[in-house]
């Protein structure tokens, strides 16, 4: 029985979820619907696929991944429901599936083409559902939609490598809950380049020699807790989804602030890498 | 199997929510509870009865709606659990069952009168969840509490029509998430009184022409980009609940802002259309 | 079959929520996870330990309680599985347990000891969840860890007696959704001082004689409503969690401000009962 996630700009304060759940819940008795967010930025395209590229391979094979985001129907923003890595992703085609799944090609793609209410200024209520109930119940996607080629291309800024081989220029790309920092910049990429040299992470005016596993990596635990590194220093780590991210180590972004308020670090400004 | 909904003011970062959903947990394994929304303006009745009219419908019947805004016990505020349109709702009498439910006559209201905790300062967890339960397992209102007939009425401030029947003055009812602004003027009512006369919507100092039937209705998609309406521009529209809305198109309420701070609009401040 | 809670400071925008729901759905089909709160402030394990400390009863015996609060393991910080009350908790020994279960001592506590990822930054996923899976297919918890005896000791700050006792003074533990000011001074706690004496609470400048049982309490609904207390007046009251709490009756803290802002009273700031 697969599992239905929501990932929309909707906020939690509105009665939309509740509809979704509902009209779900009706056609569905045994559903399970999953929140990953309703909290994306609304209309950012680049966030909502962030947030659903690191989620969505926690489901099981054959999860329903609704996207809500953008996603009223134009005739430049079609309906679009997706088979792409044992995934089922319902959503407008506004670039969103191929900022999430850069590197793998879908195995279908359709066009849907429901009977009612395709200029619904509700869609993922109107469209995206029936469809999310249709491949729930073993529905083909051949039947809600005809076969779509022309999947809109979203390059997301990628990071730039020097010709030298000796500085990756990247951009900050997600500031999660903690105002810590995501760069676009991964750990592969890192260890491509590095070669065993020294490296500087350069962030505004700040320099960091080391990027770490974890949080705690800048703590020395042999020395005396007055001697060492703690809450409230800055460090850089790959964090558990593997990009480069900068942190202040256990810092509260409500009072003393996070990384991104601490450095003035905005979604894509400039973080370097240099290698030597 | 029926639903159980939540609608409170409850915020998600105490323990009362989590509390509720434990005690239902322990005696019904079974259930099903989704959370209508619990960022209800604080005692905001209006509010609450806004986003529970148009969330409860999409549930199927039989469902069980828990309303926990303003819901302690006092001479003047009943606790009441109301069977009407084929669902549940549990509140207490404070308006919000007329307010929801404006054009239905309820089939059976009831006083809630259990032996335990009646002036509990918790009384979602104490006196509503205990009904909940007894009318999920199929118990009767009758054995929860005694006839009750005496429902508060309050009038949601209704759109006022001129004697002509050239004006409609209604007032801001919902500002969602985006910052749109919701009005109490529904699409019934305008097209009760237009007979195919042009009409301009007044809000503040702006002025439009036209109320469409979903966002993207303001793009002429045969112009060039540079020549359209697009991102950050004023529209109306018919919103997805059949009420007239005021929308910046694609705006981020965080940053540009939406409608709401963008026109200087609020709770029950007014907004006019004229037909000629 | 258990229920698995989620106590975290994640957030609801970040997929964190999301990837551990999935991991764990992917782990568990019949799973019903439940979320306590996502909002605890970053970093602070004694609000954390306020909020389950007055949930964790509500669930069924047998519930997993998951803590993604400070839980990178470092030397200082180990992870460890706790057996108490009948209830499971999954955190990191960082002082929450002994705040939650100050007057239980643990059946059993285990230090986590899994083969993969100990060192992850994102532990919840990587360590506890597998953990919480364990134990909700019946697994021991010697299984995944090691006996654990040195189950570190946060002290809360207690109220102080005077020594005539005359006079508790406690501080402020939390600041709930509206506003609302609760206190570590306990029902049980005043009425064991008390003896049939009148008392008088001050908090700041204001001073109150009396401790009303319901936020109605301090309503008399004999008077007029124009000659009665109401909305915008100051309460005491013992709350439902037994705690003493400073309220503004049917106050919205974003508009005229919750008892906290309009008293100027924060966490950890003193509160003084006096008797006489």
């Amino acid at each position: 029985m697969p599992i239905i996630t929501l990932t929309t700009d909707f906020g939690n304060k509105d009665h939309f979820v509740g509809s979704i759940k509902g009209t779900i819940y009706k056609e569905l008795k045994e559903a399970v619907v999953v929140d990953i967010s309703h909290h994306v930025t609304p209309f950012h395209i680049q966030e909502c696929a962030y947030l659903l590229k690191n989620a969505y391979k926690s489901f099981p094979e054959g999860s329903i991944h609704i996207v809500g985001v953008d996603s009223e129907l134009t005739p430049e923003n079609k309906h679009i429901a997706v088979y792409v890595d044992k995934h089922y992703f319902i959503t407008a085609d506004n670039g969103v599936i191929s900022l999430i799944l850069a590197e793998v090609q879908p195995d279908k793609v359709v066009e849907i083409n429901l009977p009612n209410n395709p200029y619904s200024s509700f869609p993922v209520l109107d469209v995206f559902v029936p469809v999310a109930c249709h491949i729930f119940r073993g529905g083909t996607l051949e039947v809600v939609g005809k076969p779509f080629s022309a999947l809109k291309q979203s390059r997301e800024f990628a990071p730039r490598i020097s010709n030298d081989g000796n500085t990756i220029t990247g951009s900050v790309i997600y500031i999660d809950n903690y105002g810590n920092v995501v760069t676009n910049i991964t750990k592969s990429l890192v260890e491509a380049y590095r070669n065993g040299r020294n490296l500087t992470l350069e962030a505004r005016n700040k320099k960091l020699r080391q990027i770490h596993n974890n949080y705690s990596g800048i703590i020395n635990y042999e020395l005396d807790p007055s001697n060492r590194k703690g809450p409230g220093d800055l460090l850089a780590l790959f964090n558990a989804s593997g990009y480069v991210e900068l942190a202040i180590y256990k810092s509260n972004p409500e009072t003393v602030g996070g990384a991104a308020t601490l450095l003035g670090l905005n979604y894509r400004d400039t973080v370097i890498i240099n290698f030597k």
